[in-house]
């Protein structure tokens, strides 16, 4: 038998982990934490990982734990360690992403009573976690043993179901810290039996009728990764007339008989044609929308019906329309009924398509004639990032401007929309393109990329990673939302104007970086990018931070002319 | 009337903040604090700082705030934002550093609906605040701006009263957000008038009879900031035969009568002396003690009296020996005690000031045969730092090491030993100094040092910090405890060998910046980095990753022959 920690929690953590099919630990230096090091690093099937700054730790598990579709653990020693974790985890709360947070803590009796590194761990970030657990700092009988093998199992498989998200498991641990022995085996594995909800076949046929018998099924996809199954479900969905189905970048649903443009497409609604648009039954599905535009048209025209579909019944009502909480997964939902709905007579489909083409060709006709700014570096981005690999879109800017041009180039889109923070975007993709190994472009802006500086601060940088900066001087975003440009004396606080320069940053990690600030150079700068690089390589863009949200703001007028 | 937000809650923060003298709002950018950045921008009497990570804002305002005895203001924009405060509040809830953390908030109506930028805001951090309230987004009428006043008021007196600390105030906003109106004046100021607590007369008098009769006392100091009137109680305390005085560096209460060298000292205890230094009372007060040893030798010896002095009722069972918990300040303990406790016939003064000259001695002969290492780097740093000038020290290696000498040149010491994080060490100091305007120096590790690499992110940094990394590869304290050196091959789990230069860092920053490696370059160094300078200045100090922690052991055994 292997030496592993001779702290009983510690050592069947791992056992449990790797039992489980966890595969990966992504461990921040500390001493507390020592039995779990130990415990993690002695465990076979089970790689660690270390990532020193927690806040960018817990993000870099975040992006694993994304792409793999599996939790991985995070490891962290006692104290305001555990705070660090605190963004990572609100994001992976509501984006869904499985993390099992283990934190190493002082025996809760020292809680305090003037110990170093003790604070009140037990529960401290309960409010954004699936489950939080103490385990017994003792487990010397059985029926202490009994208790922290059945805690693990429960931890673990809540990761999981009944949708994914974050647990923390907090473990007290009494010195000495460093000992090790004989795996005592340990408690029984309770297996998770994997289940299925379907929608009762008399509640289907209504729902199917519904659909049938609608004019103007609106059909609103949230962020998520779908199957293929469910995709052609949706197509086939939206063959019928009096279906339309709307896409962002991160619902990747990507089809030419979608609207995948919302952003710019609902500009085309004018006072004719609006009672043509305006869905009669609206049917929701995934995580976040980005499109604050689409949420305030739902809202002010609040449809007749609104069915939420969602396993984890999430009850949001963000349109405050809901009708009907289906809570089975979209799968199941669009499996059971796309094929029974059959056509009504409707110009739906129509209608938007319509609307979807004339806004397309405005689009077209602006972008030839505007001048180098953040929408114009889109629109070259978009075509030069490689067919079929992955793109991360930090927040805000990049993930409101990729709604603005159809993607027909096989991406997948990811973005930290759960709580839409730019505190780790970048550690995001460098978790995320350290578990696929794929070719993957992180578009982010200025302050983002600088906010998150300690992203590449750990020793699992893939060299498939590309990052491009738009260095527009600090989130000018706010230049074109109503109100800001009012106070413009107040415009510093709202912005970010840092007088850092990405480059420099990018520099003290030795990252291969390039700078380009008009369109020549970013197509050149483009090709270098994508060149094959040893470690992650930066493309700094600069453009101007007047002439930017004034093209914007243009565009929006313009696609309305 | 001068213009301010047209949201109440807003308006009526700003106003009565700078009413109950508060003077500085540290703002990270947002846009959903729009109201709060328009409502203390405008107000009187409030300078508006902008600090953009908000991890780093919470520490560089929990700096000022130490500094200044006075509350700064926090303002962050709602979502994750609000979470990289948790590191620096748990802080300053266990250090007493008096903070008003408002954060901006969705309508609370709109959480967990699918907004951006909205988690569940209300009391998230409440296990490390004095008091957590949430103020009403609406407060049109009598009744909600009376409740909306009052808790205001409330907050802000919670962050000093009784004992300082972070109070969070959440305030949902609406839209439209930019609106301003004229100050409407609003809700009552409500006056904190302040009190303090005695002793009874009949319990100080017998106090001082057990003070008076006791053979062996010792007051043992935690971390503070104190009244030269105390220190002289103090002083005459320890001129009774019976009583000795022992002090840390963060103590700030240094006398040629105090023992001010415990981790060193108290190596000079033997089988023959331990009896003759053993107390029979121990009196502590203040707030953390860096001491790893003193507190292990307090818990084996377990005093028959232990009286903790702390207004704020803590309650510490620290030496799991606590007899009486005495719940005035220290301030006035002092005074109220010092001045009539009688000589008793006792050698315990003398007996600990024999060990203390020994061990001295010891010292300065094993300091002038050791190698250039983090020990001596730390004898020429205390020598060299400006006389009368602040020192912080980041946790955890400076923290220990400045424990082992003499403070005799007047300096104040600093380090976060609240939660003894090392996540924002730098951004404390740089606020600190912004604060004070003063000379002050930092002294950190490599690991802490590249940990808040956002601490020089803002507009606000002082000519007058220095900062000292010294470079050992990656925080070996862990190499001089028992244990990790027991599994080498796990080392770099415990130790942050981070393969990234300090320099790298300061200079993408523009950072005057030197680096040193022996003793030579060390003086020359110390000699640049305390000339003037524009900005704050950094010295790399490179020691050996396996010198420094041998010296220190063998400092130990050597101590004890």
């Amino acid at each position: 038998m292997p030496k592993t920690s001779d702290h009983f929690a510690a050592a069947e953590l791992a056992r449990l982990c790797a039992a489980k099919g966890l595969r990966h630990a992504v461990i921040s230096p500390g001493s507390r934490s020592a039995p779990l090091v130990i415990a993690f690093n002695a465990q076979e099937g089970i790689q660690c990982l270390q990532v020193i700054d927690e806040r960018s730790a817990a993000f870099f598990a975040l992006g694993m734990a994304q792409q793999l579709h599996a939790p991985v653990v995070l490891i962290c020693t006692s104290g305001s360690a555990v705070l660090n974790y605190g963004p990572a985890i609100a994001e992976a709360f509501y984006q869904r992403v499985p993390l099992l947070v283990i934190t190493a803590d002082r025996p809760e009796e020292w809680v305090d009573q003037g110990e170093g590194q003790a604070i009140r761990q037990q529960g401290v970030l309960a409010l954004h976690m699936k489950r939080s657990v103490q385990l017994p700092r003792n487990a010397n009988d059985d029926l202490s043993r009994w208790h922290c093998g059945r805690l693990i199992n429960e931890a673990i498989d809540a990761t999981l179901l009944p949708v994914p998200g974050p647990v923390h498991v907090n473990v007290p641990f009494a010195e000495p810290l460093y000992g090790t022995s004989e795996a005592i085996g340990g408690t029984r594995f309770i297996a998770p039996v994997m289940t299925e909800s379907f929608i009762l076949p008399e509640h289907a046929r209504w729902l199917t009728g519904q659909l049938s018998a609608s004019k103007k099924v609106m059909v609103l996809a949230g962020q998520g990764i779908w199957s293929d199954g469910m995709r052609k479900q949706l197509v086939q969905l939206a063959s019928l007339p009096q279906v339309t189905v709307m896409t962002e970048a991160t619902s990747n649903l990507d089809d030419a008989t979608f609207i995948t443009t919302i952003d710019r497409t609902i500009e085309g609604i004018t006072d004719d044609n609006e009672t043509d648009l305006k869905p009669d039954l609206l049917i929701t599905f995934g995580g976040a929308i980005v499109s604050k535009r689409i949420k305030g048209l739902l809202r002010n025209w609040k449809p007749a019906q609104h069915w939420n579909v969602d396993l984890g019944q999430r009850h949001y009502d963000t349109y405050q329309s809901l009708t009907h909480d289906i809570a089975v997964s979209p799968e199941v939902f669009f499996a059971q009924l796309s094929g029974s709905v059959i056509a009504s007579e409707s110009i739906y489909r129509d209608a938007w398509r319509m609307v979807d083409e004339r806004i397309a060709k405005a689009h077209e006709r602006i972008l030839v004639e505007a001048p180098f700014c953040d929408l114009v570096v889109f629109e070259q981005l978009l075509q030069r990032i490689p067919a079929n690999s992955d793109v991360h879109l930090a927040n805000s800017t990049p993930a409101r401007y990729a709604q603005l041009f159809q993607r027909t180039r096989g991406q997948r889109w990811f973005s930290n929309r759960g709580t839409s923070g730019i505190d780790g975007c970048t550690s995001t993709a460098v978790g995320a393109t350290f578990a696929t190994e794929k070719a993957t472009t992180l578009i982010t802006g200025d302050t983002a990329f600088l906010y998150d500086s300690n992203a590449f601060w750990n020793e699992h940088l893939s060299p498939h990673l590309r990052i491009i900066v738009i260095d527009n001087g600090g989130g000018n975003i706010f230049r074109y939302i109503d109100g800001p440009d009012k106070n413009a004396e107040l415009l510093p606080w709202f912005e970010a104007p840092h007088g850092r320069d990405p480059m420099a940053l990018a520099r003290s990690f030795d990252l291969p970086c390039y700078e380009v600030k008009d369109m020549a150079s970013l197509k050149a700068g483009l090709e270098q990018l994508y060149n094959a690089h040893e470690k992650p390589a930066v493309l700094v863009v600069r453009t101007d931070a007047e002439v930017s949200p004034k093209v914007l703001r243009e565009y929006f007028k313009k696609l309305k002319a």
